[in-house]
């Protein structure tokens, strides 16, 4: 996805380039995204495609390695919409404690996490608050790329309050600007649950949604937007590997 | 706390009597707090405390059940601070799982989870992820007592940027306002992290705190505070009451 | 229940109170009790609260600290009588370790647990067997506050083999000494199980009880008996404090 | 052990006879034990021997299938001592409840559980509470040998208050009535703790035992009172069997 | 099984005698097996008898300790099959990490596990490599007893493709050479499946076997094939052992 | 890596698109590698590559969906060598049942898992073996590349013993026939284990590798053999989905 950057991806290194990097520097990015329905018109890929994304993007801007992205997190809700691939939220806290701790045993100590999907953010969270326990001397951020101030004004002026439930104009716009191909843009639609509490797996249909979006219309997407999009959360997440560094 | 309170204490009922209740109603409130340092002033018991007190006074306001508080929470980022008990969040989610799993049986199905703690905010969505994927026809909000728009309104008005850390003038005020003797006033502190980054627990001394206060400053505190604090948390809460039955 | 029992109750102190605490003493008195069906007269509060109470009066009178009661335990075979509350067991135990675990963090070595429910007492021990084949230096008692020679005289005495089983004249009686507001003494009743061998939940109803009650008769209880055991409970469980200290 | 007790042994059948007694019975008798030190005298075997030859001599004599012994029990606290075979507490509990369901999933419903090491018990009772709730029409005793009153009793009479610890007169007995050759007579020996609670693994060499015995007269063992406690032993298990085909 | 094993037998042994053979040896062998349907003809003990006696011959020729026989492994698929026990995969993990993590607490440090059960296979690797990541200065074999190449030749040339399945010509005629009369040589029987792939265990009777044997011919064995395979399997693991002390 | 394989890519559908999909079939292919050294000259990714190359291609060919790639595996023994990042095999099983287990309730019944990774191999079959016991329908086959008759041969007359074991002249080759950028073929080495049994990680640089390649050479590695490798693994994987679908 991103020209060239096979030279900060940790998994087309080898050990003794690895090594060498430790010798300089702690830190790695750790993209985590999803494998999930999207609506009709954009890819199962796509929570895990964009946290990717950003990854590369920051690492090949800074020069900060990337590790191998976790695709699969949890989608436990979606799981009605066939080709969703989901973990339970206690095995994901697993999973990222396991990958973690490969990590820190080979010697990285500053990490910042990638996150492309909400639902996993609590289970990343309780997974450094474990790891946080047991291992010493951790550095760490664990961002949303849509959780930084300019980009959520960019959300509120271009989408307002049509935006900001799942599979939403802003998903939809970065995927535009990273490659329209990735879009059935004909498929976008719009939709608003019935309801404003949480709901059982069982009624998501009945209440939620029937299309896969969910309180947003992803129509007002568009690949501009998408850069502008873009340019805050690179930039924000570049913030946040200066802070790790200090 | 409440006066009168008893009357809606799932735990000073019979069986038969919750078993009169669902026959009118299938709403439950359940509080979950933290048992962990809040600072030299204010006792291990805040955060459970504060999330009790809340389920109670909305729970007997609009003639809902309020189910035992679940008191101990996920707070190992504080165990350097002796008093503190703490679960693991992997703990923490499947107690969440058995306990509201234990209420579905009994016949409950709509759940307003009053959280005082936000290092539990997590584990709870992660709880009832698994839960939903399990069971059928819930329906649920998770909210922290913070977390409504008129409450942070008043935060940020009286406290601005010196709030919104661990133990903090939010907390003080609203314990100050419920009873003043759970307050050593003349321990109230400020103290602000060295870093913005997170980090593990064996560096919290060290990075972020030695009185336990953490980006705050209890110092601006006060009952008259914690009175209006209260009536928008609580006014909040009872909205999505109001909602759950929809 | 205890009047002025903040004062060893580890909640209502502040970190630096029980570090404070902890330079004459590393002993805590820990109450487990459980949220189940009692009959149509007792809360579901009972065990919680009887086991809360032992150990507030014994700490009270001893000057030894109490952390927060563990409310729910193993309560599984009772589901079927709404309001009850359980954890599986291996969740209880779990629960337990990271309880214990958080106190030994913090300085605690000797523990006096307050047991109030029977089905509790295995994983209580369970979970103290992990705990003890995984950290140094603890020394502790696990007591179920019916398990002493001069309290199973008195139960033998004034109720004969109509005691013992589930929601008995013993429960009864000590509620009525607390706080004779907390029964319902009109619906007290007797009931016995058609069956001597145990069973899955789903035989409950059929094989065990109708009213809650098992093998007992609540009938028998009065405040003046439990007057008389809570005398022999507090003596006992202040006899293991003081083996503790040895 | 027992003269041709392979006729109900569950091991020595194939499939196609297990298929035939279910269509005569639904009881089946499950001895569970430990590998842990029995004192410088009796084998690592003991208890699961002793489970075992109890369960084989109440099957035998009442023709009820015995299904293999579950050997390795909770004997955590005896690792200090070399082979000593633990499970933890946990992973005990998981391993009856996967024993009791492969049972239950070929057709039987009743269960006579034979333990035969004190430290078990907790864990057998926390694993049927979880099969119980999970598995319809089950009924069952979980019994230790020792636990009958007319078994007490004669412990009482004869070895009076140095037996009933750990590595106990009562278990030699019971080894030199069935085989003397298991027992090393020359080593019998007796040790009694330093104090009344229970401890940490690290603590029992210093304050309960150096030999391995622990609260114990091994010395006062003789086949003559192992032959009384088997009949004791073997009629109370035989009057459970019978209660539980009611 | 085999004359005089108790001498070689660590449950027989007292916590001394393991004690003193730690001084010259920290080799232990660990015969793995499964409690499981073996057709018509064959007990459910074959595969934890078969790797209790190759265990016990091989620790007796060469002077090795031999453990208790893991007797119950994975058998999921078998468990339409009434008497069939099963664990499963991740208990059995688990187990195997407990019981050799005790075998390590004590002083051994040398394991040759001979496994009776195929399925088991990669649960015995999963748990060694859980431990290996765990445990510092372990060596250790697993091994198949019908994985050394002189016996997989012996299999070939007397049954050619009509073994290799599940209840074969191999695992009874090594039982009729230990003892025939272990075998009802009338019920022994053939069965082929009717596809390739592997199936969901509701699949079982209908796709794979109605009488317990799987892609296998029992009628071509015979105890003198037996014995033959028992010089090869009993050679192949002195090898090992040799290799094991190097 | 495989031109235009995004058409056969579960990832870069929508949902809609896979109910599409599953009403003409249900059958998907699996690909499940490792991130672990490889020594001095492939790439951390070579396993997961490899498998995700074989499903790729294999899928294209016959027009059968490719989930996502599975790509951290069990390398606990590598973690000596950083860039290494395992799961637990615990973790591992538990991932690949959700992830199935997500699939499965999609309306995928048929699985073909496409291994890269040797240790993986057991771990896959545990998560079958458990899903197998949980849910009803289910077809599949799991299989290491390297394990096709015609491909072992290929592997005996190129590299004979000097193959198979880890990092080896196969892995290489393969690489060197997709994209000969990811090999440093200057590091290509070639390294021997000191003994022949299996050992903890403390042991594994002393006893089996500097380099990261043990009992292997690497240097015999050639594109024009990759590619007859290739050529024998896609056949042999596009029999067995042949096999699936009747």
């Amino acid at each position: 996805m991103i020209p060239n950057s096979k030279s900060i991806e940790l998994k087309y290194k080898t050990w003794v380039q690895i090594q060498t990097y430790l010798t300089k520097s702690d830190l790695v990015i750790v993209p985590i995204g999803a494998i999930e329905q999207h609506g009709m018109s954009c890819p199962l890929y796509t929570d895990a495609l964009l946290a990717e994304y950003f990854a590369l993007k920051v690492g090949f801007d800074n020069n900060v390695l990337v590790s191998p992205t976790i695709a699969v997190g949890d989608s436990l809700i979606h799981l009605n919409f066939p080709g969703t691939i989901s973990l339970k939220p206690t095995t994901l806290i697993t999973v990222i404690k396991d990958y973690i701790n490969s990590l820190y045993i080979g010697g990285f100590r500053r990490f910042l996490v990638v996150n492309g999907h909400g639902d996993n953010y609590g289970c990343i969270l309780a997974a450094f608050s474990e790891l946080g326990n047991e291992l010493s001397g951790m550095r760490y951020f664990v961002k949303d790329f849509w959780d930084f101030p300019s980009f959520r004004e960019i959300m509120q002026t271009e989408f307002g309050d049509s935006n900001g439930g799942h599979a939403d104009a802003t998903d939809a716009s970065i995927l535009l600007a990273i490659d329209d191909t990735l879009v059935n843009k004909e498929l976008l639609s719009n939709e608003f649950a019935k309801v404003s509490y949480w709901i059982s797996r069982d009624l998501v249909n009945e209440l939620y949604t029937k299309s896969g979006v969910i309180n947003a219309n992803q129509k007002l997407a568009s690949a501009v937007i998408g850069d502008k999009l873009i340019t805050e959360a690179v930039n924000g997440y570049s913030k946040l590997l200066n802070e790790l560094t200090k």
